[in-house]
């Protein structure tokens, strides 16, 4: 299959396909989209504005044989945050457009009536928008559904917005669809289903009929490695054991214990609950109710992270909720019911928001006295407003910046405008580095240092300490950046920081599938790269190093257990970039 | 009477005072709350938490004989703009202020119990703080005819915040009693009605009694020079004649014929219904029943650009709306209806909000579809909404940005978070300037360009072209912050721009009030030394040359009548501060 990039201009509503530009040959991934952006989309462009760009890529090694390489990337100037963005998913649609050819797919400019909405065919051949007033307003459930009615079930993957994307919402997500063709895996941070919905671009299709795995130039070699990555993620003990048995939500207990657990807005750092919702027991409840473990998002994974939770009637509800939204809808709330929370898992899914700023924006929303903490039924109410854009749910949809801004409230928890994930920085500094510096703004995937802070994992670093914090997050921020454009499932990063083999094993698959004679100095190369750019794009766009930093309340106010705050220094954090010239 | 500092502290609810610092010795107005916010407030401030301070300082020449010295100062970090800021209001407080020795008063941290609303009770002697629970969720006017009922009407000056800045909303103004003892003045720009509410304090009450006016060190002298400056003010066609006789809004016929008159939510540049209610019209209305003209908001006023308002019965209504609220209020949003523009005016003065905000945001928000251009009755509801803080009116009361972000409008005029004025850059670069560099976000006040561009006023320079905008708004930048640390009406400029002698007198007058030996130089030097200190506290905050941007669609999008788009380079604006070291 031909490298394809595909143009689709909204407000002309023609589809163009280009040539893959020799300056982005080797890129894929999140090094793709930010390349893009930084090339196409003015640093001051008003984000959902016609001058903004919307970017979907798959990884270098999407479509091939590798395990776990079936992550996409998509990339905006973020209305959250102001700077660029990269949202990583999960789900079918990397692996089906890596397989077609499809290097990137570039959706630019707004229609002329902003009251259409369309959807964008794509197959192996041409790719065309049709108008789709039937999907105008849908949840991506029913949305998807409708699509399945109209293109059937086989050799399809969709990417779809739900309500929130189209009405704009800060918060508003990019659905993926699993390999049961539900909408469960989300590019969610940053809003960059609002930029998809200021575009009119309600679902893209892909039909992928006639395709197959990608060839390697030299497939003895490809073999080899990949055999030795899976071999390796299968060995390590989180990704080969931890991950499958109890999902990401085996990070609840021990989160909590480690004294880290964002609780009530960030006001405490422990939840009573959390056993309660723990992955334990979490597992517990999916197998009795005829759910799954140990389901893979995307074929070709073999962690198997995802579950399937059932309701307590056995009928499917949602995938089984992950680490991050079981604590922003329980602990962040003090709500410790997990079928609840798995309700609000499937409304975020469905409406189309990303769980993390919902969760966390429910919080300042309790705490601004909208709905009292702990109360479940009236977190799912504030979730039908935001559904039904009633003004409050405009005002939640737009996420806890906003939220805070519209009711007066100090305590805030966000970085560069995007709401903090599930580890608080007072009793996990290294992930504290990360947020305060990533590019992305209040992100833990960029530089996940909870791997080393906490499950000892490529080593230790005292998390309660400054000390070695921002060494830990720049290698773990530039190494993830290459995962991220090699378009790596992000927790490969477990095996690849204990295991020499499994790192190895990433360039020899680059190599024999592109003919490349890279070593580990051109990965690294690879993540400096990418974060410069992004870091040069967010300069122009008015950032500085006085944006790298966390919410003042974390340098004053200690947090339980440990009764620390965030000690890293300014002039540490200063230094996050020195690896750019 | 001695020069004091007040410090109010809201978390023990003690009030001491202090001699003023020798560093302060020649500050007042601008210059006092900008050093004091940056030698006080760090940069990254939470504004509406404890860190924050809220400055209230009377200019240099406040309290002395010198015509139009009577404007307040109040400045805080702005939780609109996220810089600092300092709004400027007339009414009686400053004049009062500067009579009782007051240079500088500074309100710190927060209420244990943020549910309690406290009065500060200043006089000659002594200030103290009292709860008064009966003033909670009162709007100005009540909460002002309840003040004089407990404290009496002579002697008095009152300072309040309604229901906007006990709400925390960012477009929450101060509002300063008037001659009249009406709460009309504001204070309004930045929402620092939302730092005061995020205090709890509602009010504070002056009681000058016993106070004369400020005896300068050389009498005769100031008496020459203040003679010399009154009758320069007299003298000039804008202060001694078509301010007095139509108001500021004598513009509102001039900026339209101009092109440069923001209609429909800034997409036109002229207004049909603009003789309708324009400043000419407004002065027959006054006058037919029974309002004033050529009224002055502060006593000391000899330019009387205020006027008083009555309804169609003839009873007091608001203060004459300004020009640019009824431009914000009225072509914004495609209304030409004077007395529903009174009506809001009123609202807003009431429920406390800057009318240029909130004009702003409604024509964002019936670009939205929340209410159709043209509605009167339907944008007197939004201010409904906003007071009585349903979600909807949380949203309005957070300014034009967030009412942007939150309803997904791309085309939202601000800088800086501030709302533009009344006064399309496109038709009139200069201002688009002003409003691009100043450290104050969208402003006009800051350095008005219209004097320049269009009222031929200190000289010509064209509007529509970009040529000398810099030059023309640097220098008006600088003598306005010297204006405004000398606490003299912004409008003094007309005859200073114009007439030698009116800038002679002005360091005339401060010499002969303090001893000192000024020129014309020294003058300037402290309008830059403020200017640094707010743009460096700026860049503290995290500003760049990125944020001295226009929106991206004034530079894409041209604006009928002229078709014009802004002009003046970005390497232009950059060379801004160039006085700077």
């Amino acid at each position: 299959m031909k490298d394809r990039i595909i143009r689709v201009n909204m407000k002309t509503l023609t589809v163009t396909e280009e040539a893959l530009p020799e300056k982005y040959a080797a890129y894929g991934g999140r090094a793709m989209t930010s390349a893009i952006i930084a090339d196409e989309v003015p640093p001051l462009a008003v984000p959902l504005g016609p001058e903004n760009k919307l970017i979907f890529a798959p990884g270098i090694l999407g479509g091939t044989a590798s395990a776990n390489s079936g992550r996409l990337s998509v990339g905006a100037k973020s209305p959250l945050t102001g700077g660029i963005k990269e949202a990583n998913a999960g789900g079918q649609a990397a692996q089906v457009m890596a397989r077609m050819g499809i290097r990137a797919l570039i959706v630019e400019d707004k229609p002329e009536d902003p009251s259409k909405v369309y959807t964008l065919e794509v197959d192996t051949e041409s790719a065309k928008l049709v108008e789709t007033p039937e999907l105008k307003g849908l949840g991506n459930y029913d949305a998807v559904d409708k699509l399945i009615g109209k293109y059937g079930d086989k050799h399809t993957a969709l990417v779809t917005i739900g309500m929130a994307g189209e009405m704009g919402l800060l918060a508003a997500s990019i659905a993926c669809t699993d390999r049961e063709l539900r909408p469960t895996r989300h590019a969610g941070r940053g809003g960059l289903g609002a930029v998809m919905g200021s575009k009119g671009l309600k679902a893209i299709y892909f039909n992928d009929e006639g395709t197959k795995t990608r060839e390697p130039v030299d497939k003895e070699a490809f073999k080899t490695a990949a055999r030795k990555f899976a071999a390796a993620l299968l060995e390590h003990p989180v990704t080969g054991e931890g991950l499958p048995t109890y999902g990401t939500n085996v990070l609840q207990n021990v989160i909590n214990e480690a004294g880290g657990l964002p609780t009530k807005n960030f006001r405490e750092g422990s939840f009573d609950g959390a056993s309660k919702i723990s992955g334990e027991v979490q597992h517990d409840v999916i197998l009795e109710r005829g759910g799954k473990v140990a389901h893979g998002c995307h074929s070709g994974c073999v962690i198997r992270c995802s579950r399937i939770y059932n309701d307590k009637d056995g009928n499917y509800l949602t995938k089984g909720p992950e680490y991050e939204t079981i604590w922003s809808h329980g602990g962040n709330c003090l709500i410790d019911d997990l079928d609840a929370i798995a309700v609000m898992d499937r409304m975020d899914d469905d409406i189309g928001l990303d769980t993390i700023e919902m969760g966390a924006t429910i919080g300042v929303a309790m705490d601004a006295g909208i709905c009292d903490f702990g109360d479940a039924e009236g977190a799912i109410k504030l979730l039908e407003e935001v559904r039904d854009g009633t003004p409050l749910g405009r005002i939640l949809g737009s996420g806890a910046k906003v939220t805070g801004q519209c009711f007066g409230v100090d305590h805030v928890p966000e970085v560069k405008g995007q709401a903090l994930p599930a580890y608080d920085p007072r009793s996990i500094q290294g992930i504290g580095v990360t947020y305060a510096t990533s590019t992305m703004g209040g992100d833990h995937t960029a530089g996940y240092a909870i791997a080393t802070n906490i499950l000892k994992v490529g080593g230790f670093v005292d998390p309660l300490k400054p000390e070695g914090q921002v060494e830990l997050s720049r290698n773990l921020q530039i190494a993830t950046a290459a995962l991220d454009a090699a378009g790596l499932c992000i927790f490969v990063a477990f095996a690849v920081l204990d295991k020499p083999e499994a790192f190895e094993a990433i360039y020899e698959m680059i190599n024999a599938m592109y003919g490349l004679n890279l070593g580990p100095d051109d990965v690294t190369a690879l993540g400096k790269d990418v974060l410069a750019i992004e870091r040069r794009y967010n300069e122009a766009a008015g950032f500085t190093n006085a944006d790298d930093r966390l919410p003042r309340w974390m340098y004053t106010e200690p947090l339980p257990p440990h009764n620390t705050v965030f000690s890293v220094t300014d002039a540490e954090l200063d230094e996050f970039y020195n690896f750019m010239d």
